[in-house]
């Protein structure tokens, strides 16, 4: 199974509008606040790995999970070993994270809002410090028809496939600070 | 609040006995599978800490959590900082915390049945390697009368609380293996 994303960015209303036109199933919008951790050792940026807690809040409930990603493993298709597990209480194991010597390094954060559309999700998310982006994105067996998929619906919600972004929003932050 | 606990080591049946006479409410079985973390590079038996992922498992469901404790704060209470939560799946936290650098360095392994009697757990652990043990244990705003009720009950059940044993099961495993 393949994860083949799109991401651009460009400002939500004319989204939002071509996306009621196609008719798109609203999935909500949540708030997500990732704190990326240093490690008390390994310098995440020259191994090329990261690790987060990412709190999600929605309408009536907070959720908390942690998540690990490990180096590029195939450049051309970005394919990185990923662990992702819930976590009860962040906060809990943010103190863990903290005795155990890993520091917050960054924080990422977002109001993320889901559409479905014939195996698609498109995603709008809004970025503390980065501003508006929209992001188009399914899984398949097969990553060329995946793929242009993909571009036609970038195109379809008038954005250019050109404009792709292939920087992580932790990676465009950090870039700021330069 | 502080935490009482005595734990002995003892023979479950005369007491699984005792508890039916005082009429002791039991409270299950589970299986607790814990397994303790090596720091990738502290040494967490000089700092007097620990780290460890437990994995429970009761009649119909499997649950994961991992603790955290600190070093001792008071000797004479043996208080220590102790952080836990729960975590969705034990075996992804495994991966996640082996990618981070931390290795499995012993497991404890042990059926723990439980019974409730007017404000006290009396705790009897199976643990695989070390035997039969009893554990009597109470919270309370005031340690002393609690120390004293839990003296109390340990006679009740036919033990002798001069037996105690301070040493956790990772410490008696660890020192067997010495």
């Amino acid at each position: 199974m393949y994860e083949v994303e799109l991401k651009v960015r460009a400002q939500h209303e004319p989204v939002r509008e071509r996306l009621a036109e196609l008719d798109a199933d609203p999935k909500g919008m949540v708030e997500q606040i990732d704190t990326y951790y240093d490690h008390p050792v390994r310098d995440f940026a020259e191994t090329d790995e990261s690790f987060r807690i990412r709190r999600e809040t929605d309408e009536d409930e907070e959720t908390a999970r942690v998540t690990y990603k490990g180096p590029l493993v195939e450049e051309a298709s970005k394919t990185r070993e990923e662990w992702e597990t819930g976590v009860d209480d962040g906060e809990t194991m943010a103190e863990i994270l903290d005795e155990l010597g890993f520091s917050p390094a960054a924080t990422v954060e977002k109001i993320r809002e889901r559409f479905e559309w014939k195996g698609y999700t498109v995603t709008l998310d809004n970025v503390v410090g980065l501003g508006e982006y929209v992001e188009v994105e399914t899984e398949s067996e097969a990553i060329e028809p995946a793929r242009e998929g993909a571009i036609e619906l970038l195109q379809e919600l008038g954005l250019d496939p050109e404009e792709q972004i292939r920087t992580s929003y932790l990676g465009l932050l950090l870039a700021e600070d330069d």
